[in-house]
């Protein structure tokens, strides 16, 4: 979640820097989620991710057990872009003392169980404004994908189409809080996949992220990380969305990773829903191009990019 | 940390219910931390606290960076409450753009490397108001020691004096941001104990919580989940705090726990400071005394009692 754009990624590169690396291959923080030793010596992954009433939802247009759903996916998420499997959540709650409970609480047990991971604990308080944390354990069937593993020749995948949530919120602004149109729905309730993370590690994915910030901005991430640059050609757009939606529209919660030339991608994906290819990393870093032009000038993503 | 009292309880309870139970042994909502399955089998401790400024601080008393130590402190306490050690912390902060998150970050940093659990993770937003929410993942050397195993002609033991956090605000208030006595201090860099809680679990402890709310509204929930009652005798009370304090104070973090009659407590104290017996737990358990006065009718901590 970044409401702040990039400002919020200087400010945690300012926590990563005096909180300290970890001793590799444990990963900290500036990845989707922390990769650390756990009881036992198994590889745990920690992440945690806050959702405030009025800053990422207008309440008046979506419903709190929404709102709890989308702090929940979120988490979900950042597991999935790690290669790993979700399993346990920590939920707390700020907020007003009129605060419907029981619906937010309902909205968070839902995804809870949509994807297999209890609510094991958390916190409630007052708050003069709502504000949802959630954090999530993950565990991993060998290495996590990195956003820096990425290299110059390795194509770069979506794993669905984008801008559906942002066209969403656009219908919800438009028709009000009773749009039932399916961007309406793939803004209220996105639906991160766990299956198309594995699936990437089947298909030998080199590095992966979420699209939570959008498109260009989440692979602008990786490629910063990975340093390399990128050529991308055409980007799956969502039924009912727009081109700069797919480009920086946050909350897709799909995938974006990349793969060596050769790798077995659609293989891997067999019986989910067919990543599309959608460019190539470069060895220049400074090369970040849609369809031959720089992305600097196109469309209207500047603010999340710059 | 709890800003509401017996409301809170009762709206964590209502997402208990809705989240569902864990099956045995693993632990859920309700204890001061989960216990559950980690990777590779061994048991994970899960907890969080959110701080929110205005509401669990002012910030005319206490600094940004004991804000943040604060919101750490109190994640430790609940891992040590369980007899397990702190392994890793994740930290989100949602805060106005104008925070000063250096100092903020600073005061997470110290404590981390007080207790040796390093920052791994986080998110970062803006919110009108600011709110720090820390999680904390912890490892246990042994079973996990819960609220619920208390027995009649169990001794009851505090690990430390109480009150001198609410002595320490007290006097905040009084002399303002400079006061430097001994219970400003505790008030405003707490110090869980890691190793009274593992001492306590040598020592054959039955039950443990940490006195985060109050010594009274703290052990009264571990009678509530042990199904006992108390008597207390003497209680140590910090210097410079007064008996209600002690009673009533919370954010002390000196821990409470139950051990049999028989228990070589001191012993497995040695080379920390003395644990205190402060009582019994008692069959009946809609008995709650101190000194022989019923404890609803003594003193002024009911409002944080009922």
């Amino acid at each position: 979640m970044d409401a702040s754009g990039a400002g919020e990624f200087a400010a945690i590169e300012r926590l990563a820097r005096i909180a300290g690396p970890l001793a590799p291959p444990e990963v900290g923080i500036g990845d989707d989620a922390a990769v650390v030793r756990g009881p036992d010596g198994g590889w745990l992954l920690l992440a945690a991710d806050t959702v405030v009433a009025g800053v990422h939802a207008d309440l008046t247009l979506s419903d709190l057990d929404d709102l709890g759903w989308k702090a929940v996916a979120a988490n979900v998420s950042d597991i999935a872009a790690m290669g790993g499997c979700p399993t346990h959540l920590l939920v707390t709650v700020a907020g007003p003392p009129d605060t419907d409970l029981d619906l937010l609480y309902r909205g968070i047990v839902d995804a809870a169980r949509t994807w297999q991971c209890p609510v094991v604990g958390g916190d409630l308080t007052t708050s003069p404004v709502l504000v949802i944390t959630v954090a999530v354990t993950g565990t991993l069937d060998g290495p996590a994908i990195l956003r820096s593993g990425a290299e110059a020749g390795d194509g770069i995948w979506v794993t669905g189409p984008l801008g559906l949530s942002a066209a969403g919120l656009r219908l919800l602004k438009q028709v009000g809080k009773g749009a039932t149109a399916a961007p309406a729905a793939a803004h209220r309730r996105p639906r991160p996949s766990v299956a198309a993370g594995l699936s990437a590690r089947e298909a030998g994915a080199t590095s992966m992220t979420d699209v939570s910030d959008g498109l260009i901005a989440d692979l602008g991430h990786l490629a910063t990380a990975s340093g390399v640059g990128f050529t991308l050609g055409e980007v799956p757009v969502g039924d009912g969305a727009t081109l700069d939606e797919a480009l920086s529209g946050g909350e897709d919660y799909v995938l974006v990773f990349t793969a060596p030339a050769g790798a077995a991608v659609e293989a891997a994906f067999a019986g989910l829903p067919a990543p599309v290819r959608i460019g190539t990393c470069v060895a220049d870093p400074s090369v970040r191009t849609l369809q031959g032009a720089p992305l600097a000038t196109v469309g209207g993503w500047e603010h999340q990019w710059h």
